[in-house]
């Protein structure tokens, strides 16, 4: 018997499912094989082999494979299970029960069975064979089979139906990064732009001085600068998306080298449509799968997308902690809520850590997405072998974005506040109001009056009445801050 | 009289425009002054006093202010003055005076006079303040006046009316950067992708054999491989296109803060309007300012196109090199034109350098890319005032990569041949075949076979006719090269 | 009675130590305060209201605060409080209490109560008081005294006395990095070293072809390019040890701001000692703490060092794996341990897996190294307050380059295995052979023989007794590959 | 007659060498050859066959090999001619001919001839070639020959004598590398750092606030503050010095692969030595040549050099134009120079540009060292073929920091002023002198005082008396700002 006649269904009984809860009663060590050989594996762990052996040689460091990552290829799984099922590639009951494991490993049931380590094959072959291996035991077990046994659900033969770990695993990463983007991420970072938002609005009309160059600058709103703020993620938001529109390709369908061999005629396009019918997104089969699998293009743009979030972020997360900077000697115009103690021996000192949290996170993310962009030009022939590298900054990158928008919205936007007194005196006592008086008197003269108060530390407009070049009622009128914030035409 | 009276065109009569060859026919040095005082300027050049300060002050290793940036820096001048002239902020005479000359720094005539460093003040104030004083000078020189006197023509009140440079750099920087990719970055890549495609098209129906880790795999067309690489430029292309897309929003119209002092109702969607009218291109004024000169966010996401594109070149000219090594030693598939000698020790030696010259040019870019985003998140409250860097780092790896695209299509690309026998040779003694009999025997058998193969140094086919697990006529029409490579189903 | 006669040790009497284990058999949650008010921990916690603030707070993603951070802060605790003790600043009971907990730290068995985030507060504060907390509580209970009292070991007057985050944290930084450097990282690398060391000299006699831009080039031995890789590591031992020199200088003693407020004379240098003793590395106080506090550049250096271990790694893991290409249609001159299979779905494909794993870790470590860079410069004033990004990075890069060596050791090089069938026909067809000749006939004449055989694809010997210039016994005496590989004055 | 007989001296006789100064009084072009055919050169140009060809095949940009590449080949090709003429291999005068056109081009004085791009073949070859044909024609034209005939003094044969651009493009890199830390970068990182030391020095007693997380904390001197300032430097001039240490080792004598085949016994040993006293620095030759060719690992080690120095210098300039900030609305602490008007529309603006632009130039530097990490990690085999972009980014970023230091010290730093008034009443008002009660009171007690004040908008003392924890006597005494500065033991 072949193992294609195996597919059949004809030889076989369709055996009863058990409703066996997930969990493996069993303590020690079981025997798994594998084309290398045998090897005990811990008794209470579904995996085989495979995983084992990883497990062995790839020891390094603490840094797993995200779950997000196996979650992901449930949905693979799932997919290839049914297809093979209704085509009769598979028996329906063996599609149906792979499905059925597909689904307990989506919804992150058998999370404990995936211990592997980041630093692995490049192709993420150990990640897609734990997948395999684990399904296939819990498979058995629901059938009262015996765990290891391969038997009747074989990890490769069966599970691994029609695919290849060189199309299945760059699948499962985008799968992953999509549902990372847009279930985690894009929410947090749109919060925090309404709570933005919602701050630019309050302080609307309350004129500030603006500062270039750190310099005292001419006046605006400090609604204006928030709506800057607010703007710049709207658009992140939309970069984000953008950027992430790549990803909607997958690589399932090209098998080993992107030729399909050993799947079906349209496996590749009925994995996309199963995908995202279970999704809920547009997935489509990857235009070109030498493209998808030997490059990592849609990854390293993707991550791009990551960086221009964490780009404003670090601007507003900078600007927002250096307004607040004081309480008495800084600039003093924001006060932050007071979260935490912040020194260990000043007393009653409190420091803009929400700040420093996220400018931290954003050079972080900035660096990862480095890492990932490094790790897309160094793909070989049929095949970039860098892909553990790449998901794992991606998602660290996409988790850590998300945390830090929750976390800053929550614990320092909602609850800032203006220091309306610091901001009023900066306004009074700013010399560049004299840019209104430039079209004029000229720049030239303008720049007299501005040098002079200067020098002598007068106000603007005592030295500007000295110079003779206006009159006081004109000063008045044209130096006007709030006038100066809000010309006639500017909306915002 | 103020500047505004003098603005309004009654008081002044309307001096001839000489017909006066650029260039100033003088040695040594002119006075020149601004606030600070009086300078001397080189008296053949049209620069000003702030000028000469900043090639003082900043005398900072060799690096110019693209001139690209003047060019774009040109459409802006030439807009402003063509707006205040016809408002009647400006005599119309001398709207049409600095649109003149306007015109001459778009056309590059100007370029000797903008000698500025890279390394200057972060707004690029310095070479907004350039322009506008080679424009006074030259327009000064148009109608017999006398140089550095600005007047009738006013660097400050005149050329950059109702402008800032905290508007009018960032707009500058986008005009000149759309137009280096779309009139010479994009063409040249859809080139080379288009030669690219020529040789998929023409090596379509050779086998080879697919390597995935470095190692033999299951046997492709080298139609398809090309097929791959084509493909992921024409992504690039779309990526470089998508991410460019915040380029045409300008930030002209805010001024100093982005509240727009100083400028008129309307004014930054008029000089949009002109710059997208003279230059072809859809730009728009910026929704919101204060994003816009706050930060630099388009410009790190069009970096992250030039990124996006220089990941799979790295990709491409990585496995060419590898494809043509050799040419006995090596894989050996590819021969490459020999361009140049590439020894000065082995005779005969040629080398694959179009590829290498490329793979710097990409690790180049992902550092230009990775100083753009950095600088891009180091704003600071209404300014971000990293602006040269920015742009120089943007503009020097869109014109790398421009050329060395070029280059590689014209070098290396377009001469390609193929080492047939070399391939040829490749696909009979590969054991990677025997992955079309797992369907049929099954994934456990197929090892065993293709392990004992390995260490026996037989071919596949006796190995696995040796197994007795298949006929010699299911092995000749299953483990078929190139039926592998090409399933019935699959297309390209 | 105020802190500093609490500190007299007149008026309390000695409590007695309990011998009570660690653990607190308790439940639900107990109530701490700080100077904020009061918060519920959980009851089986040591750690008290700040920690528990920051665990709120930052719950961003899942890096911690590595426990090396804590093991190093229990050195810095033990000393402050050897110190504090002896010169009568505490009582001596207290001080010896203080020092018995942080001993417990520095064995890692109070891990489980160090839970605080990798993105907490910039100046590692939350983790200098989570350590305070946790060594207060546990005092507290091996005196019999109420947890969350603070009395009679306050975590600010007593176990932070003489101390800020400010110098404590970097102190504890630079002791965690050292010891990773010096305990784990460098012994690894040594090994691995050694490994490459003997299959050098166990190859050291097989002459082989060398390759330059992966051409074919003159003919060296395995051993020597070994030797290159063992060199390459020699030197990068060196590089990591002195970059990481640096770390030798503590801040202790600077307090808040680096004038060592509130901190006794010579506290910096007794600190130091006593911990360079306990440790039994060379650490000093820092010769200037506003540097040492207000900057992060010794780490930034040390980081150096690991990126100077990481390039040539990479350079060696991608070299192993190229030249174990194949097995039959690669380079294939050698022959790596088959440790896992390699495919899910190309039965008996073996990848070269290991050097995958350390390539990625490589680019992992050159993209922490550059966050460490960034985050270095960032500081502000007195304070650099991007520490807890910078230790995370490190510590992260020395784990990962420490388990990644000794895998590639273990499960690659010790195993690996040379193919010399393979290796000898490289050399017996290389054409760059031809370079011994030019000496004697000169290049030009050398460089038409080379194009000719490599045109006619005949043998160089061939092609260069054709030409006339050369007799067949002077061709054998010079393009003799073993005399070539070691010319007669070379010794390695 | 063979080549090597040609070098024995005794067949050929010396020729007269003229006195003709450099250049070429000739306009066309003239016919080179190399062993591709022939090829027409510009006729009052050097350069030969190769340089022209790589001219054509790499108009990339507007990159040039740097000169100093140029100029520390001569110092290469002097010695070996040298040794060659000493040793017989060369006929004497030959020996003296070339080295009399090594000490031109090490002079400068043969620059206009050295055009060829950065983005060439990865080993430097053609700068070599280059090299050699500039040299081999100026000989030529001083003995009067025909240029282009290669005779009397051959390329290859006589000015490559014993080398090849695997081992001396290399040892040029080195030599240039070390002429430019040396020579140019550290004499102005120095007098930078003296300029600060004075500085500091001079305003040793004037008392400040302190900044943590900017924000207010305990006060110290300015003098302190930039003592730290000072000392990095000081300390990164030491990092600079010990991570350029590599480049001491030369390359040269390993020739093509490393094992020194073509060259003579002893060679590599020798040229460093001539090369040593000639620069008058310790070169020596490499300990082992595989790594040294192979790898890139010095090179990237004495880049980490560079970036150790930006990131303290990043770290100053932006506290300069912090604490500069203002005039009136930002921490004004500091008065910089004005050097230019900032701003185009706003009069009388003063920024502080020099800051700007070290910012920029240092994250230029670290954007560019990891460009040289990454090339330093992508060698194959024998050669690293990412050479001219590392020896590129490395010079680049030595000039730009060097002319970023001369000019920070020359116009921001000797010219900087205190703004005393703003300094002192910072002092008055801040609150964390708090910080000095604490170990007389407590730190809850403390914490309590401090936060009162804040809320009430009260002094600190106030608050301090009010709350009866300490007499006005002991708070006078304790929170004394120029006392908490200058703890009796501190001394710096």
């Amino acid at each position: 018997m072949t193992a294609r006649q195996s597919g059949s269904g004809k030889d076989e009984d369709t055996p009863e499912v058990l409703d066996v809860p997930i969990g493996l009663d069993a303590t020690g060590t079981r025997r798994e094989t594998d084309s290398m050989g045998a090897i005990d594996v811990p008794a209470d762990r579904y995996w085989g082999a495979q995983t084992q052996r990883s497990l062995i040689h790839f020891s390094i460091g603490d840094d797993r494979m995200p779950k997000a990552v196996y979650h992901a290829y449930g949905y693979v799984k799932k997919a290839a299970a049914i297809l093979n099922g209704r085509a009769g590639r598979l028996p329906a009951w063996k599609g149906d029960l792979i499905e059925k494991v597909a689904d307990e490993v989506i919804a992150g049931k058998l999370d404990d069975h995936f211990p592997l380590y980041v630093w692995q094959t490049g192709s993420g072959t150990q990640s897609n064979m734990n997948t395999n291996e684990v399904i296939s035991n819990r498979a058995i077990q629901l059938v009262g089979g015996e765990l290891g046994s391969k038997s009747p659900i074989h990890p490769n033969d069966h599970v691994n139906m029609g695919q290849s770990s060189n199309d299945t695993f760059p699948t499962a990463m985008h799968v992953a990064a999509v549902k990372a983007v847009h279930e985690h991420l894009l929410p947090s970072v749109q919060a925090l732009q309404r709570a933005i938002e919602v701050k630019a609005e309050q302080w609307r009309d309350v004129v500030k001085i603006g500062r270039t160059h750190l310099e005292d600058a001419v006046p605006l709103t400090v609604g204006q600068e928030w709506s800057g703020y607010a703007h710049q993620l709207t658009q992140a938001v939309d970069r984000v998306t953008a950027s992430a529109e790549g990803l909607y390709e997958l690589a399932a369908g090209g098998t080993a080298v992107g030729t399909g061999l050993n799947a079906p005629p349209g496996f590749g396009e009925q994995i996309a449509n199963k995908i995202a019918a279970a999704t809920g997104y547009p997935f489509r089969t990857a235009e070109n799968k030498f493209a998808a699998q030997g490059g990592l293009d849609a990854m390293a743009s993707a991550s791009s997308g990551l960086r221009a979030l964490a780009v404003p972020l670090m601007k507003i997360a900078n600007d927002i902690r250096w307004l607040a900077s004081g309480p008495r000697c800084g600039l003093g115009e924001l006060i932050l809520p007071a979260n935490e103690p912040g020194s260990s021996i000043m007393p009653g000192k409190v420091n803009p850590t929400q700040c420093e949290a996220m400018v931290m996170v954003c050079l972080q993310v900035l660096s990862e997405d480095a890492a990932v962009a490094f790790a897309a030009s160094q793909g070989n022939f049929e095949l970039n072998a860098m892909r553990p590298v790449v998901i794992n900054n991606f998602l660290h990158a996409a988790t850590i974005l998300t945390d830090a928008c929750a976390n800053l919205r929550q614990y320092c936007i909602e609850g800032a506040q203006l220091h309306r007194d610091q901001i009023d005196s900066y306004v009074d006592r700013s010399l560049m109001l004299v840019t209104a008086l430039s079209p004029v008197i000229g720049y030239d003269k303008a720049s007299v009056i501005a040098h002079k108060a200067d020098e002598e530390g007068t106000t603007l407009r005592e030295a500007a009445l000295d110079s003779g070049s206006i009159s006081a009622e004109d000063f008045d009128r044209i130096a006007n801050p709030a006038a100066m914030a809000r010309p006639p035409h500017r909306s915002p």
